[in-house]
């Protein structure tokens, strides 16, 4: 069973976070048949916590956990927060498969997808 | 002609900010045709600031800019700030038309984005 764990900032705006919930609602629908389950993860100031989160996987059953970090920048978050949370869940449960997919600013579908924002917003020729 | 600015946070770490000018590079080959030249705006700590990034598109013979908020929350960056910032220049610059289109993170496509980063690194069955 494979578990796809998406991981924000937090904030203390409840609606952002409401808002990281639904998008992982949304990504649950598109990657059925390759992810079991869809959940989100927080690294401060929201809840679950990403070892919260990385637990209810394993609870649920996942022997494996992607965890993709929803972050633009690569950081200190990104750089080292967030392995080392990881790695620290790694002998937590040292039977469960966890692995961190780059940081979504890195994906190479960015350029792309950002080109496609700002045609949808009026770009083109009159 | 026909501009497009991307707009980040910015940050004290100069290598972030290159990552972003390298998108732009990267987003100004999938927009050929439609957008005659792409740069990037820092929000703040990294320049060109947004009202900078606007003048040169201008100076550089934009009659229309699209502006890509390249953030994943709506807070208040995106809600108030960036908006605010573009009213200022709309009075500066009244013959060019600006437009600002929803921020990353609330893109339709980001879902199925994050789908794909999370396939690419390793989901579906063995």
């Amino acid at each position: 069973m494979h578990a796809l764990l998406i991981i924000s900032h937090g904030s203390r705006r409840a609606q952002s976070n409401d808002e990281v919930v639904q998008l992982c609602q949304l990504v649950s629908e598109h990657v059925e048949g390759d992810f079991d389950l869809v959940r989100a993860a927080f690294l401060e100031l929201a809840s679950p916590s990403i070892p919260e989160g990385i637990k209810r996987c394993v609870d649920d059953g996942a022997e494996c956990v992607t965890i993709v970090p929803y972050f633009l920048a690569a950081g200190r978050h990104v750089a080292e927060d967030i392995p080392s949370i990881v790695n620290a869940a790694r002998v937590e449960f040292p039977e469960t498969m966890l692995s961190i997919a780059p940081h979504l600013g890195a994906f190479e579908g960015m350029a792309r997808m950002l080109a496609e924002v700002a045609r949808a917003q009026g770009g083109g020729r009159d």
